[in-house]
């Protein structure tokens, strides 16, 4: 890896690297891993100006909650670093309002414009905006990390793993989409908590949804646990009932991409399907996120807004067409479960048990 | 169409007919529409032995469970038409053993493949084995169509539609796989009460769930409904909840490979995922099936064959790698909904609501 000087604490032997990273800062340019052809190729995109990382938020290039926050606050950076000498500030909150637009469900990507926001509302030249900003991106993207490895271990607390005091059970569990290094700074979310069963020896089988239509699972998920020796075994979406009437998994763990007041998570589409089944199969059902996933300004799950992307995304798989021309798809991107039927809501700030308004008040109040 | 003087009522012009078929018979060959090429390509496999047909049930150019046990009937018709001199009676056996090993849970195909035994076990010569099997074949196809048409009927009158006493709300469905004419003689099990309801004027829309990992749905269901003008949607299959949620559907509507004699039923992989979600969003589960997939052999699901397929039907879409080389894959064909969570079986000889055990052997004992 090769990180600019500025972050020198990102580098692949930080605490909790795991050598599988989702982008790359340079100081003057991003490097974002292009997810769409993963894993068939590892390609990496150079960007040195904000429009590019927004349209690459937008295509799906870089994806996941977290890592489109961070992709984005390194996106207001490098619009302060290519600022031309007339009207910066203008530049820059045009910079901000194109990164707002690239997409609508994941708040990570407005809590981080936000943050960047107030330091550039702080700084009095381009010169300080330079570096104060960049400053502020990758204290987003460490503060990821960190959070990251927190909320691990908060779920293996609040799963009842004592280490250290003799060998408990391991366990098997299910997750959906990809909330691993690649989705966030470098670590994982839910798939962080599934690697830190894994390096505490609590892990027996990771099934993973292959999670249609963009098949993250298949296609990042598999790919990071493969690439780290952790057991995975893939299936369809529709296959996951199933593993749950064995017997075979012991709780359902998944990211989240926008948490309201009430504990209502909206996450990747079939999320919602997976609570409803856990709950029928007494499952755990275990939300992970950083807690600039919660927007306390939402009362519940109905003010999300969601959104819906090209039928193609259903119709053809890289260009070859799966289903008649023309036909109509409702493709939704995201879900929303609600809190009832969530167990733990885990964030670097603790954990929420049974989540509703008074539960979440109480930690993100 | 081009159907042998052997069947003149199977034209086109038939009741019941839609103008789609999986299957035509020339008395000395079987043709099979490749399904696996669709909807890009009308492909139609042409067959002189029974080998061919096990090759093709076993490799899905054919599917469905009525079909599949229509097409083994015609190839055994096709064994006898082309039996040596010699041990004319061996060969038979042997046609029919090669048919039922090439697939092992759909009940239809081993109830079709008895039903022939039974006629060529009354045969004395190979002359006319030749004529009474490829009668036999004919007729369980005949029965199977006529069948459809009327498990159509007992299901509007099940759902509460008594045609003609003015007009009556209508409904929106969701179905998964593909039971249409594609998977049965010609009209539809589930997909043929679909298509009654759409002709009574009492569809809103279908959603169809894509059916991953073989896309019955985006491939099949959605080509035969467009092809018929009838309002459909195709839904990844983690949609579906968010689809029940949303209170878009009244009913789910599904097919299925084997009921046992408590009222379980095998079916695609994803319909116990579907049946579970129903009874969360009160909605009603309907299975629609011929009296023919009734196994009272069986006691309960749990004694039910599941087929698993190769993880390459997961790993890939034609041909292209969706997911890391050599990822461990559960790829079950088919999974097993609980008689407790559907509402209502619906076969040629009538409906079992609430289906148990007395229920089924009230109908079927």
């Amino acid at each position: 890896m090769n990180y600019s000087k500025g972050s020198p604490s990102l580098s692949a032997s930080s605490p909790g690297a795991t050598g599988t990273v989702a982008l790359r800062w340079h100081g003057s340019s991003l490097e974002l891993l292009d997810q769409r052809l993963l894993p068939a190729q590892e390609h990496w995109v150079t960007l040195e100006g904000a429009s590019g990382v927004a349209q690459c938020i937008q295509d799906m290039v870089v994806r996941g909650a977290p890592a489109i926050g961070i992709s984005a606050a390194y996106g207001v950076a490098l619009a302060a670093r290519h600022a031309g000498g007339g009207d910066w500030k203008a530049e820059i909150e045009q910079a901000i309002r194109e990164l707002a637009a690239s997409r609508p469900t994941a708040v990570n990507l407005f809590w981080a414009l936000q943050r960047i926001e107030r330091v550039f509302h702080a700084c009095d030249s381009l010169s300080e905006a330079q570096k104060r900003l960049a400053d502020e991106a990758v204290a987003i993207h460490q503060e990821d990390l960190a959070g990251n490895l927190a909320m691990a271990d908060h779920a293996l607390e609040a799963m009842g793993f004592s280490v250290g005091t003799g060998k408990p059970m391991s366990v098997s569990v299910l997750t959906h989409c990809n909330t691993g290094a690649l989705a966030t700074g470098g670590y994982g979310t839910a798939l962080g908590v599934i690697r830190r069963l894994h390096e505490k020896k609590l892990l027996k089988q990771v099934y993973a949804d292959e999670t249609r239509p963009w098949l993250q699972g298949s296609r990042l998920t598999a790919w990071e646990l493969m690439r780290e020796g952790i057991p995975v075994t893939l299936n369809a979406d529709g296959a996951a009932a199933a593993i749950l009437a064995a017997g075979e998994v012991q709780w359902i763990i998944v990211g989240a991409d926008r948490i309201t007041a009430n504990g209502d998570v909206a996450n990747k589409i079939g999320t919602y399907s997976l609570a409803v089944l856990a709950r029928y199969h007494k499952v755990g059902f275990m939300v992970v996120a950083p807690s600039s996933t919660v927007d306390m300004s939402l009362a519940s799950g109905e003010d999300i807004p969601i959104e819906e992307r090209d039928g193609v995304e259903v119709r053809e798989i890289r260009g070859i067409p799966l289903a008649p021309e023309g036909v109509p798809v409702f493709n939704p991107v995201f879900d929303v479960t609600p809190a009832n039927l969530i167990d733990l809501i885990v964030t670097e700030k603790g954990v929420v048990r049974n989540p509703n308004i008074t539960g979440m008040h109480g930690l993100f109040g």
